[in-house]
C-alpha cells in the first residue's frame, strides 16, 4: 500500500533552470492527490510518469500565482482526455472567479464538473475523509489567506491468520468482525482472544505539507510525530531578512520546526531562484534536523508501511 | 542583423512529452518579440536561453488557452526580475480582464506597465511600426477571433562606398541623403549618380504566422511571397476530418498554401498529442513544398541577410 510524495516542482515564486513552480503528487493507496499546481504542472507530470487522469482531488495552499497558474492547462487537458469525474478543488476563497474568467464564451472551460471547495483558512479543519484517508487544514502565516494540508492514514483492520480460520472452522461471515478486533465464540461457548487469532495492521502513516509561511510555532500542535513533513525553505539563513519581509522561511527554520515537532523526516522545497546550488540548503537543514531531504524536480519520497 | 525565430514550444491543444504548449521568439536586430505564450513560456525561454527580460512586445493570435496560459507567471517573472519597461501586448479583445482576474487584490499584479491593444480580427492592419520593420494583422478563420502576424523589416538605406568620399571630397552631411539614394552633386555642379557611390542595401525579410486556423486561401494575398511562413499543421491528411472539425488545418493543406503563396520556406507546428513520430508531418509537407521544415521546441530558423 503505497504512501508516496512525487516533487513536481521546488521552485519558488520564479521558476530557475530545471526547477519549475510548486506542484506536488500524494499517492496514497493509489488514490492520487495533487498539492499545489504551478505553471507547467501538467508537464511535470508527464516527464515523470504521473498519470494527470488519476488525481483525484486538488488541494490548493494559497492563490498566489506560482501555486495555481498550472491549473487552467491541466483542467484543459483533463477534458481533452475524456475526464467526466468530477473533480474537487479545495482552496482558500477564490479561485473559481479566477479560472472561470480564464475561459471566455467561446471556449466554456473543461467539460466535467469542478466542485469548489472554498476553506477558511484561519482554522484546522477536517475537509476530506474517506475509506482509507482524513485531511485537515493547517492555518498557515503567509500575509495572504493560506493553509497547509495534513494526510493521515486511517487505521487499516487487523490481518485475519488464515491458518486460524480451519483450525477453529470459523465461518465466513464471522471474518468482518474479527478483523475489526472483535474475540470470537465457538459453538460451544468457548471464547478465543481476538490477538490469537489476527496479527495488528501497520501503523497509519501520516504526511503534513506546509508551504508557504513564516517560521510559526503555532502549527506545530498540528504536524507533532507526522512521519514525513514538507516545510517551504525559500531561503538559507543569510538571508533571514529576506525570509522575513516576504512571509518565508529559512531552512534551518524549517529544521527547527521539524525538531521540535519531532517529525520522521523533513523534506525542504519553494528555493529562491537566488541560489542555484542547494548544497547549503541541506547542510544547514541537516545541522539542526539529520533526517532532512532536499525535494527536487521529480524526487519521490516513500513511506513504507512501518512495522505493526 | 539577425532575423531568427526560435520555437519554444510546437505542441497543439494539449502539450505532449517534449512538447510544450504553442510560443515563439522572432529577433529582428535584437529586437524580441513574443508570439503567443502558451503554458511554461517562460521555462522554455530559460531552457532554450532567450533572454526574457529583452522582449519588446507580444502578439496573441487568440484567446484558446494553450496560447495564453503561459502569461501570467511571464509578466510575474518579468515583474520580480526588476523590469520598468512598458510592456505592449497585442491581441483580439478580453485578454486584459482575463489577466487582470489571476491578480486578486492581495497581490496587485506585475509592477510595470502593461499595454493591452485589443485588435479587431476582420480585417488586416498595420499595427506596429518602429525604424525597423512593420507587423500587420492577417485575418484567420478558428472559429474564435483570431489573426496572424505579418513581420516586415524595413528597406535599409544604401550602403556608401568609403573610398568615394576621399576620391570626391564628399562633406559628411551630404552622406544621409545619398545613402537614401540621392545622386550628389559637387562644388563645379557634376552630378556623380547615386549608383556609382552606393551599394543597395541586402532586400527586407519578412516572416507570416498564421495560427490557429483552417486551410483558407484567402490569406494568400497578404503572405504571397514572405521568406518564412509558420503556418500550423496539426494533424496528418489522414485526419483531415478532424482539421475540419475542429478549424485547424492538416500539414497538407499548410504546405499548399505555402506553395501558392510562394513562400520561401515553411515552418510547421502545433502538432497534435495524437502523433508521437513527426517524420509523416515532414513527408507530406515536402511532397507538396520542399522547402518544408519541422519547428519542434528549441529550433532556431534563422533568416539571412540577403544578397542584394
Amino acid at each position: 500500500m503505497k504512501f508516496e510524495l512525487t516533487i513536481l516542482g521546488s521552485s519558488g515564486a520564479m521558476p530557475f533552470k530545471n526547477r519549475f513552480p510548486t506542484a506536488h503528487v500524494l499517492n496514497i493507496h493509489e488514490q492520487l492527490f495533487l498539492l499545489d499546481c504551478g505553471e507547467g504542472t501538467q508537464m511535470r507530470m508527464s516527464k515523470f510518469k504521473v498519470r494527470k487522469g488519476k488525481i483525484q482531488s486538488v488541494f490548493i495552499t494559497h492563490l498566489h500565482g506560482d501555486h495555481i497558474f498550472g491549473l487552467p492547462g491541466l483542467l484543459t487537458s483533463l477534458g481533452m482526455n475524456g475526464r467526466e469525474t468530477p473533480l474537487n478543488i479545495y482552496s482558500p476563497p477564490g479561485l473559481e472567479a479566477m479560472i472561470n474568467g480564464l475561459f471566455p464564451q467561446a471556449e466554456k472551460g473543461p467539460p466535467f464538473k469542478i466542485i469548489y471547495h472554498e476553506l477558511d483558512t484561519t482554522i484546522s479543519q477536517l475537509i476530506f475523509e474517506n475509506e482509507i484517508l482524513t485531511v485537515e487544514t493547517i492555518p498557515l502565516s503567509h500575509g495572504i489567506a493560506c493553509n497547509g494540508y495534513l494526510f493521515r492514514e486511517k487505521k487499516m483492520p487487523r490481518k485475519m491468520i488464515k491458518e486460524k480460520i480451519s483450525e477453529y472452522g470459523i465461518p465466513f461471515k464471522d471474518i468482518p468482525g474479527i478483523k475489526l478486533g472483535n474475540d470470537w465464540s465457538n459453538p460451544e461457548g468457548r471464547v478465543i482472544p481476538n490477538n490469537e487469532l489476527t496479527l495488528a495492521p501497520p501503523p497509519p502513516r501520516s504526511f503534513a505539507f506546509c508551504t508557504d509561511t513564516s517560521y510559526d510555532e503555532r502549527i506545530i500542535p498540528y504536524i507533532k510525530g507526522v512521519d514525513m513533513l514538507y516545510h517551504e525553505s525559500t531561503f538559507l539563513e543569510e538571508d533571514a531578512d529576506k525570509a522575513l519581509a516576504t512571509n518565508h522561511s529559512t531552512v534551518m527554520q524549517a529544521a527547527e520546526i521539524a525538531k521540535k515537532a519531532e517529525v520522521g523526516r523533513l523534506i525542504l522545497g519553494h528555493y529562491s531562484a537566488r541560489y542555484e546550488d542547494l548544497d547549503p540548503h541541506l547542510l544547514e537543514a541537516r545541522s539542526i534536523f539529520p533526517a532532512s531531504y532536499l525535494g527536487y524536480d521529480g524526487a519521490v519520497f516513500d513511506l513504507p508501511m512501518k512495522k505493526s
